[in-house]
């Protein structure tokens, strides 16, 4: 089996355009089969705001309503992915933005209305990633560029969280790949004093992740990530990390800074 | 060699839910190999207006600023560009969303200043558009939905008119397919009253056109498309026709409501 290196950028490298570019420079060094998924930060809520769209939270949770959803298309899909896409044309690295609708590789189901009605959001289907188009695509020696928008087959475009479609590519992909899965942002790992970028925590394991969770020391945006961290190494990744979006290598020799998880 | 059927869809229609949806109707009908450029119609000039971005005019032409680039490239690659695909998709077509940067399928220069800087408007490049990747892409049985946003290879993205997109990609792609290029609008085809619907020339050749653009009945936006359309039968391309949306076929026993172009 051939590698392929999954890397996720999240929403505070987004906002800067220095630290995107950065980071694809990074990202085209990396050798072999590599896939980005990207989030996609504070521009979506901006242009919101600009245009004059209510957000509507509840209990602490952004409601995707239509006009939101065509903000985050435009933004995700349009804006932020084909930029990077133009910049790593730039350092010669044969990229393609595509949202989940294209070529039907990630289909979603809007959630279900429990409590709260999310609006359009889409929770990927358990076989929702075709890993066959994904590998195709690979194949012709093109480097994926995934923004987070999914669709529901029904023709409806959704919002899905980008951490879950980097660990649900990844969980897919492993059928065809040896598959490494890294989530790069703006600290140098899971810090055990979230002061403290120096207190990155080289491993975690599943029991310590829990008992720091329990404590409060890991909180935030950092559960549901490291929740599909562990659901991906479950589902048969080869190897799951954490670390800040300079410091990407896949080179076994070098020094990793960041952390690595581990069941 | 194979056919491969390119339709164009402009403005008009993709201002129109219910029209771009009976089109995609009919475009999932057409047996083959196929492709489909999009225009961008009003939904920009909207949403710029919306943000409070202040279009220049100057000359009659608009200029493409960065922030009127960011706003077509949002709406064009992003919206329009994914809601067609989306609804391809529920239409059981497999479709997938590309911008020239994508795979590095159109390559543009920004426009040289000569009395007006137009901004950042791509023109095409002689060899620009990489009609090996596009017929990767048909290989594998998918169908390119093309917006009208290229890229300078320098990082740019740049705003290219869609009616040069068909014609630029039609051309090429005539190196490898039988390719027939369809102009799609919200007229029956080249009126020769522009106040009658009926009207439409079942043919037109260079000679005719050159005759009617001088007495002014052809006119204003047709100018260009025919103009490309010319080049584009110069260049190799099987055949061209310009039609209502409704009225795309490729089944040589139905009579063609359009207009056929010649040489």
């Amino acid at each position: 089996m051939k590698a392929l290196h999954i890397f996720k950028i999240g929403g505070n490298i987004i906002n800067d355009t220095n630290q995107v570019l950065a980071f694809l420079k990074k990202f085209n060094e990396i050798k072999g089969h590599k896939l980005l998924v990207h989030g996609g930060g504070v521009l979506a809520t901006q242009l919101a705001e600009k245009m004059g769209i209510k957000q509507t939270i509840i209990e602490g949770r952004r409601i995707t309503d239509k006009e939101t959803l065509d903000t985050i298309v435009m933004v995700y899909a349009g804006l932020i992915n084909k930029n990077i896409v133009a910049k790593l044309q730039m350092l010669n690295c044969n990229a393609m933005g595509l949202c989940g609708a294209d070529s039907n590789i990630i289909k979603s189901i809007k959630r279900p209305i429990a409590n709260i009605d999310f609006g359009y959001v889409g929770d990927i289907l358990p076989k929702g990633v075709d890993a066959l188009q994904i590998k195709n695509i690979l194949d012709n020696n093109i480097i994926p560029i995934i923004s987070p928008v999914t669709h529901d087959g029904k023709g409806n475009l959704l919002n899905t969280n980008a951490d879950t479609i980097a660990s649900a590519v990844a969980s897919a992909m492993s059928l065809y790949f040896q598959t490494t899965l890294t989530y790069c942002f703006e600290k140098k790992g899971v810090l055990s004093d979230p002061q403290t970028d120096e207190s990155y925590l080289p491993e975690l394991n599943k029991e310590t992740y829990l008992k720091l969770k329990n404590e409060g020391i890991i909180s935030k945006g950092m559960i549901p990530k490291l929740d599909n961290a562990f659901r991906a190494l479950e589902n048969g990744i080869e190897q799951i990390q954490i670390c800040h979006a300079n410091n990407i290598t896949t080179n076994k020799t070098t020094a990793f800074i960041g952390t690595i998880i581990k069941l």
